[in-house]
């Protein structure tokens, strides 16, 4: 086979025959990712698939395969991987195989292209405006002010928040640098993400200058509130609340629900981070970092490079919106979005988050009902997010107190380890605090229904009861 | 139609159909972005395209569309877009459409997962240790040294580097921040890359703090050294590069072409930026930071999320390597990569490379030979980067000076506006320091052959005479 065979004059029919047996692979997955008798995945340790299994093998040759292992790779890739479209995928995200939106990834990869330059992305910069407006609207900010940018990933929208605050602060770290500031400190729930310590750290900010807010135990302020707060002095003079000249709220509302149902938060936000690729079920990766004042994103990250934004083109070069982020290369992670936007519509949106949400109250109700699990809120969800114990036959009725903690915190991954071996289902674990490991199970897969619910419980306790 | 149609129990044929209806336009326009006879783009202005052509609108309803109306929307996606994999474009990065890349990042999207850990990528998260492995071989690094991790892009390729450059000389920076920092400075060339200043103003240094070092014409230090100095005191007391106390090399080796031709450079690095998605042909994003320190990554940015990294897991969790990473969602950009490499072998890379420079020298000699063209730089190239100016009638045999720049200066983007608006080739163009705009022509799409390059050439001249 010769090295650059594909792509290749006169070789369309090749390529073709070769794309279209790609895609009956993949519509073969598609098709048995859904099915509740498929398993969710086939488990192997990591040395195990290192030694490699039958025809498959990780290593990279010198000289090429012939098309038809290629295709054998492709098969076996898919078959050690983990169905996250599958209905009993409960770990945490990304989950769900939206149709429209895998349509959507591979015409984007087919387009190959990047967002730096309208020159070069003309269709879809303009959907980057379009959706960033409607999210805007949606946040219920008025149309002359806002700007954004969808970023790889909810962590590093959270880092674009903290910087473009320190920026509106103290524009002069831009080129200056932190040395010439004051000792800037971070306020964020004890609850919140760890992208909030460890943009701090990537930022030169420091992790131990991020100041953990207690919350209330349904930890509904640890989602809605991050405050940038810059204070005068250093951190560790005993003078940290004071005085609180100025606060810079970011609001994480990465699983996207909160943007259907609770808007009444972000009035106060100046910047709001939202990952459609969580509850809305876009494909991995998209996320936006939206911004109210607008002018700060470019501002805080531009450098006018010469060779990307030049002033003299033929075009309204304000369309030539890479300068803002902090990446050059930026992938295309708008158009999926558009596009199911187009399939479902907002209230597609907004009735999928819905049925997120009603998964998450039945969850709850089956798990007041029996005895053999523990609701770690007792607070009906808010949230998709339902935490639980499983309590095993051996520790029913045993006290409260640390040996009981002790055994209840190694429930949790051995079930988990069963559960991945058999393959029948998956859901995560942690523990929080002073709470021992238990079950977290986050909605949102749109082909979860109440049966795998049941499921999910009932292989708990058959795993759990071995 | 039903908001959730897709996906949706007993709509496996629907699913099926919808999905083969995307598939045949995708196939219909790669095999028209190969054809010479098509253009490369159909360009319109950001008004005319906002304001909506025949069917095709960007806005977003709140009621969904029909199948049929989301097939319209991406064939006009298509459309009214730029076809990067078309022989005719060589614009900068990214160019050509490799088949085998394009399935990759098919299958990826299927599979949407994420690389946070082994459990949901068991194999995504071992292809990426082997490819890293590979590709510090072809470093020259030895087997039991070296780290890295595939990011979202060159330029957060480079802000790793200094990222971990500062980590190794101050740890304390992580928690402490860069306020117990002395002055650090950063040393690059005048030539660098963007993305150096960039990085220095987000990770709080402050682009002033990036000191550009003269280089020599043919620009062949500007690839390959970017130095990272800590210096005692302030850098503005004059005592700037004294004393070298340590320097930390990083290589920002962006197209790939170095690490297959020009291994020698890479001895020192204590890191490399690879970016297969430039001249390695990679569908859009894939990118690797390589650090030669093990460990250095981890121990930079690891902040041990618990819901996540749990150390009490059934397999072993150095396979997490989730925490490496600024992300935590993070984008599987392995597969593709691996893929291409299963199908080319590192031979046919090593020839797909070569055969950009070939195309490099094709269009250096041509350029020689003609008149109405001038070299920027007289040397051939070393590099798939060829620079150079057209002179038009007008021009010819008119004086250096003031003038003569003023007016060559409009040349190139005059030109290249009219290439947009025929939609018959595209490059790019650029001034630098005291050289007024040229044509800048980056070799890396495939498709290019030497009939191309004549067409280029040929088109220009036609086009500047008007």
């Amino acid at each position: 086979m010769c090295p650059d065979l594909l792509p290749a004059p006169g070789g369309e029919e090749l390529t073709r025959g070769f794309l279209q047996e790609v895609v009956d692979i993949l519509l073969g997955y598609i098709s048995k990712s859904s099915q509740r008798s498929s398993k969710v995945l086939d488990f192997h340790h990591p040395h195990q698939l290192k030694e490699g299994l039958e025809c498959f093998s990780l290593d990279l040759p010198d000289q090429p395969e012939t098309l038809e292992q290629i295709l054998v790779d492709c098969r076996d890739t898919l078959k050690y991987g983990v169905r996250t479209g599958h209905p009993r995928f409960l770990n945490q995200l990304s989950s769900g195989l939206d149709v429209v939106g895998v349509a959507g990834e591979w015409l984007t990869s087919t387009a190959n292209t990047n967002m730096f330059t309208y020159e070069v992305s003309p269709v879809f910069v303009l959907m980057e405006e379009c959706l960033l407006k409607k999210m805007q609207s949606i946040l219920g900010w008025s149309d002359d002010v806002g700007d954004g940018i969808f970023c790889p990933g909810g962590t590093i929208s959270n880092l674009y928040s903290i910087l473009v605050a320190r920026y509106h602060f103290y524009p002069e770290v831009k080129t200056r640098g932190m040395g010439v500031l004051p000792q800037l400190a971070l306020f964020t729930s004890e609850q919140s993400h760890y992208s909030v310590k460890k943009s701090a750290a990537v930022l030169g900010m420091g992790s131990e200058n991020v100041f953990m807010v207690k919350c209330d135990e349904r930890w509904v302020s640890s989602k809605y509130t991050k405050g940038f707060l810059v204070i005068n002095g250093m951190h560790n003079n005993g003078n940290v609340c004071s005085p609180v000249a100025s606060l810079y709220v970011s609001v994480f509302a990465s699983l996207g629900v909160e943007l259907f149902n609770f808007k009444y938060l972000f009035s106060r936000a100046c910047s709001v981070t939202w990952n459609p690729h969580k509850m809305m079920g876009v494909p991995l990766q998209c996320s936006a970092i939206l911004v109210k004042k607008r002018g700060l994103l470019q501002e805080c990250n531009d450098f006018g490079a010469e060779y990307l934004f030049q002033t003299d083109k033929n075009y309204d070069v304000s369309y030539d919106t890479g300068d803002k982020s902090i990446q050059c290369g930026r992938h295309v992670d708008v158009f999926k979005l558009w596009l199911m936007w187009k399939a479902k519509g907002s209230e597609g949106f907004g009735s999928q988050v819905n049925k997120c949400l009603e998964n998450a109250e039945y969850l709850y109700d089956q798990l007041q009902r029996r005895t053999d699990f523990e609701l770690v809120l007792k607070n009906k969800p808010e949230h998709s997010n339902v935490c639980f114990w499983y309590i095993p036959p051996s520790l029913r009725g045993q006290p409260p107190g640390p040996d009981r903690d002790a055994r209840l915190h190694q429930v949790a991954p051995r079930i988990k380890g069963r559960m991945m071996e058999k393959g029948s289902v998956m859901i995560g674990y942690q523990p929080l605090g002073d709470k021992v490991n238990f079950f977290r199970c986050v909605f949102s897969n749109p082909a979860t229904q109440q049966e795998d619910i049941d499921f999910l419980l009932d292989e708990i306790t058959r795993l759990g009861d071995i």
